[in-house]
């Protein structure tokens, strides 16, 4: 099966170039001048189908970095399982998705990996890789995470927050960093001060706070760029790069800024929600309605800047990512478990589907440039966590993840819309796109084009990761 | 005339490809899967020539954005015209320069403009762009400057420094400014507070203090940073994007970073020299042997860090390219002007042949990771200086300017070694490099291989360049 | 003639002491255990007054360390002379001023100080010395600054601002800088960058943009920062300690609290109008009305936050002292010159009068200590620029320059209410303090009592400085 | 009993006075024109004894905020009981110590406090307080800190070190904090993350590292950074005044200089042993010798520049204070228990007897001002403990605690010459200071003069504290 893509123009990290890309199988075997006849040789007649992109940019496809399929949190389950999360994904322009397996206190690391590989295999519609969460740091764990880059999987994360859940104290940090030092492994941190976060919450909720504002209340900006620093330091005195995740709080983005400018291996990543959505606004909805909202790190105010922050810091590298934390709980039956109480509401937005319109509307706006949303979505998360050549980039060998994306299409979020995640409501109802996705190739076939769907569950295959690819 | 180059790695600034090339003419027409015969047809049975980078790196033509051939400097001229300049620089795998045309108090910009096409045309090896030097901001040159961009001309140059010849003062910048933010233009600053360095210039030598030595004395680090500050905080009033030139001092590149921090559009270059050479070794060499590295902004002491500080800034992206400042001036006839005097000794050192080896040696040595010795050697200062597309990527449409680079090679820095400059003396006698440049294309023309130099002036053409692609 | 004040509370820059104190003709003899018969000895009985200060603060008089009396100013001159002034200044509870000798391009500064003299001589209510302004920087004005100090003048002042005024260049202050440091004086820099200011100024006045408001456009915040960094680095590589006068930008303020988180002898003064009056509210007043409070620096934009950043800055320590930099202008004849054109106002502000009062103001809402207010009026001017031991302490052998200050008393500020200066308005209209100067002893005579003004013109005598007590 | 010092030099924070101390009893009556017959009345006729102060200074007794006697401690108690203590203080010309009453987790606050005042009570020589150590947070204990400011205990403290022992985690921290904000107590902060300590010292012990030097290594100045930045931010979270003890890390000091540069109440002390030893010289002593100076936080690389940068913190107020942490333990039975362990070394040096010479010494190399040693070893101690009128300063109704300091004596430091603390060895053996503690009295009584200590068990009584007078 050969696929020649025409008459688009191929946006990289750095730059645009009007060019065909011819596809063979399920991998790029040629990048060529736009419709030539390659030394008298007419490509266009030779292939096996051709893809009309005239007008449109050619961007490799999606990476989503960060995704809680199905992820057992507060009594329930992530609505998402693989197969829909993924599907959504494959909807919106993303054909990689890196899922966290979960290890906990007295659980076996290869137990949990071995779980979350039981949970995906033969039900993606696109490739998926995964990191994995070390939630109970001890002798065992440690000497698992040994294994781990044999396994494909070159990225670890540890929480501050979520005591007697995920949470590690800095004795478990600094050993798990020390290994993680030595075998290459990038360590991923939700940095958020949880004990001290614990605390406010229970407070709050004594005074009869309840609502889900209040969550935003308690996870108080300081908490956030407390545990960014205590992370860097941690980092620093074990020589381990570091990149924190969900990044919120243009305080936390400062001590990222002072790492990286002085020379460390530091690196952040945002989520749409905290470009576009506030604590003011969103959490602050009335009554219950907030709930949609709730995720750690929280939305923060608008007032305080903390979106344009993010926005800027997105421009000038020191937050290096966007993943969406794709963490969907429906209201009824699963938020709702929180009234009266929002410590009790599962944390988490579905986001998966959205993030490619999400940040191409930002180059709209002039936040981002074109070459910086391939870079934020795709490129750097392909470097960052060992997938560039396979993936990340349009170049011969590397697999044929591919997007068409029409900057004259329109796309409108929302339930009945757009919406194919597991969920009961979009947390980004009634936003409108400027752009749309047209067609989506993964590994060479066609799983979105203007006719609908036509992926299927399983066609998604594990990919194992490399070291990262980013490092100073 | 059709070139295939197979079998090596191509490198770019975002990571690496096992890839062919193939050069149609004078552009590269294709990027494809190696030793492939796409889609049945074998290449490299059809193309007339086929170049072997088995075990190479293939890399964009090195891009040199700071050149000063020929230039008029404290009685002297610098000692490389363009057409040994250039011949040297595609020696050392640089396929592109951008020089700066000069205009000073009572001139007109475009008669500079004019003269340095003259001096240009017909003489180059590999092709040329142009900055210009506004050596004097009036109501004329303001008004000329609007004609730059039309002229391929997108960037511009003031002075800090230089009282009396190329120095502005703070309300000639700030028009400029106004004026280049209008246009687009990128304002490029040579940051050096030229009215204090006089004074102390001027009691040095009052004091018998006359070696080389004090000419790193006087231009204290104090003075760049201050003006590098001023510069930033001008910048900020006019909204004007700001390109430092020669960065030297860790504490400039400090303010750079703050800048950065703050979401400006400031960006800074520093020169190999500035990376390996030091106040103590170099310009402290005894006697008169130190004027061979005299240059401004100075050499930095090594005691205080900065050569570690500048490639640090060169892994954070806190300056973001490594141009030369090249401009050579021979020890007899010409720094001997300065015997007695350090003030008369002609400012500039000789680099362009060995840019490419000096950086990739950093590359060796663990300084930086091989893509980002393309990005900070190519790739950026193409989109800097909007050349992108055409310059500073392997892609199809571009330029077919390629270094097929060996890393088992190996290169002795030298006169009477890999000396083409015309200058009597290498500021970088002795340097080995663990590298070597094997082959050097210019728009598809072979200039440089195994058996020497097959260039010829006037195969290089002017290059008129677009806005800055780089900004935030 | 002895004098005994009783029962008050003697606020001093670190506490506060219930203590009596007895004053034996012009100096303080004594600080006692209250109401006590010393030995056996009574005091009150044997004095030749008795001041009751029960319920009273009693605190040394305030030093104003920035006046510029009779200034010659864009064509008229300062409406207080030293007489006004002075006696103005009484009312308000400051015995001691220090104005500034003037010296301009061409003349000569020993004439400057002798000219200040002759004004000053035999017309004030209080004592009074003299900075001395250095506003052409040559050899002869360099030679004289070697004099200044054996005439009790220890500090100097330079401008980065007013070009063709006052103003002088870099290389200007760099040779003054070198100069005050071999000489112990304190520079005292008006960092605000002229030359870039006077381009904007200009093209407002072209835009028609004429009102006072502009004043504050043109002088933006970013030149105020920019020239305090050039300030601090001069400095910097001079050594030379640095007095920066009437900061208003909380940009300029991080600039100083980063000069002394370095270490640095660095420091800085606020003046009243910028704890309290903004860009917005005042100099965007109706009309011409905004010309009352022209002033350079400017006034800040409130929504910017500076006023609030200077009480900070006074609290933390980054700023050291409030003066009032007295320049006060009649809107008649004077101010007025500036209708059509913001740059033909007179600059300056009339507040001598209401210094201790707007700053114990400050004490009543929290944003300063008790002792705070009596460091930042009176202590502090004394210690920076050598007066402490006569001046700004109540201790044995200071001249008895006495305060006796009510908290439960009430000022009404305003023209025919507490206003004694030579002008036709008040910047401060309508301010109501929540405490009152009750009594004010200048070398031991009662100038101002519950019954009136008792000074007299010629009582206040010139006071020699030494060199600064206040360097770290 | 009456008695005068006459024809000292009065050293003030703020400054110098020629004057007299008239002393009535336990108290100041007055301070005096030298030499003066008050108003006809000879005083020095008058009066019980005469102290000639002639050509000396007249401080301020010292107030040493930081001691642990008998302080239980890895198994032993520090060897100074408060009788030999504060005898020892008392020679040094220290005349108020605040010690630390322990509770720990499982004890009662006020059993802690009421065992320290026995411990106390009958056996000092000078007088003192105390702060309370809550070293576990609870219920109970939160409660308890209610009754503190009543008991004249206004100040706790928390450690981030010693898991276990005295350790609070930040929920515990976060919690003590708000109460403390609302109290009005200041928090005081051993800021060192100790469970990532321990860690570290377990690692380097189980590779045989276990010498004195190493528990430099393990208490990397990292996490003595990381710490005071989190205390901090918890601080800002809880808004409670926040004073860290013995800083030693410039990088600490950056935090707090970060913290009040943004106007937070953030204090810091530093101690004698941080500004002059260092991890090099003595820690790293041959064999065992170590011992000698293992405290926590630990003594600092000389080479990373720690020592001269606390000075430097001092003179620019970044940091407060000077208190010694003295908590002195024998060479032989006690630190020798952590042969073969470093981490068995009880922690302390004994410095109580040396503080005010060791300061002045900074005086006398130019490190700090005359007055500025006064501010930092009394009248700050006094202000920032809520005792400032009582101590801390020399004015009417304070306590008479006067040291007669003369700048032309001299002190050799070491066992068997001035060494009078109860250790077998001085950690200052052979510092020699340029002056010497003349004469010290303590609430009017003289406890040393040239004859020897007159001093007994007993004098010394509790001084109840009031709020912090300190705050900005």
């Amino acid at each position: 099966m050969t696929t020649l893509i025409t008459g688009g123009t191929l946006v990289s990290a750095t730059g645009r170039t009007a060019a065909d890309v011819l596809i063979d199988g399920e991998t790029i075997a040629a990048v060529l001048t736009p419709g030539s006849t390659l030394l008298g040789h007419d490509l266009a007649a030779s292939v096996d189908q051709v893809i009309d992109a005239t007008g449109k940019y050619v961007i490799p496809g999606g990476i989503d970095a960060h995704t809680h399929m199905e992820l057992p949190f507060g009594g329930t389950n992530a609505s998402d399982t693989f197969e829909t999360g993924t599907r959504a994904a494959a909807w919106g322009g993303t054909t990689t998705i890196i899922d966290f397996a979960v290890q906990r206190t007295g659980e076996r690391v290869m137990d949990g990996l071995g779980a979350w590989h039981d949970k995906a295999a033969g039900n993606c519609a696109i490739d998926y890789g995964f990191h994995q969460i070390v939630g109970g740091v001890d002798e065992d764990s440690l000497k698992a995470m040994e294994g781990l880059v044999a396994e494909g999987v070159s990225s670890y994360k540890l929480f501050m927050a979520y005591p007697g859940v995920f949470y590690s104290d800095d004795a478990q940090i600094l050993r798990a960093m020390q290994k993680a030092a030595d075998l290459g492994l990038l360590t991923m941190m939700h940095a958020e001060n949880g004990p001290a976060i614990d605390v406010l919450a229970a407070q709050l909720v004594a005074q009869g706070k309840t609502d889900p504002y209040y969550h935003g209340i308690a996870r108080a900006w300081q908490l956030e760029e407390e545990a960014t620093h205590r992370a860097i330091m941690l980092a620093d005195v074990t020589n381990a790069p570091l990149y924190v995740v969900h990044v919120s709080a243009k305080q936390a983005v400062a001590q990222l800024a002072w790492a990286r400018d002085n020379g460390k291996n530091v690196f952040g990543e945002t989520c749409p929600q905290y470009l576009y959505l506030s604590l003011e606004e969103q959490l602050g909805a009335p009554g219950f309605e907030g709930a949609k909202w709730v995720c750690s790190t929280p939305l923060r105010s608008r007032a305080e800047g903390h979106q344009e922050h993010m926005w800027q810091a997105l421009r000038t590298n020191d937050l290096q990512m966007v993943s969406t934390d794709h963490c969907p709980f429906c209201m009824k039956g699963q938020k709702d478990l929180g009234v009266g109480d929002f410590r009790a509401i599962p944390n988490g937005i579905g986001s998966i589907e959205h993030r490619m319109d999400l940040m191409y509307q930002g180059v709209v706006t002039g936040q981002i440039t074109l070459e910086r949303w391939v870079e934020l979505t795709s490129t750097t998360p392909a470097r960052m966590f060992g997938l560039y050549g396979k993936k990340g980039v349009i170049a011969p060998g590397a697999d044929a993840d591919v997007v068409v994306y029409d900057p004259a299409g329109h796309t409108s979020i929302g339930v009945g819309k757009t919406h194919h995640m597991n969920m009961d409501h979009s947390a980004w109802e009634g936003y409108e796109i400027d752009g749309h996705v047209d067609v989506v190739l993964s590994r060479g076939s066609v799983v979105v084009d203007e006719t609908g769907y036509h992926g299927r569950a399983g066609h998604g295959k594990y990919v194992p990761r490399g070291l990262s690819q980013y490092l100073l």
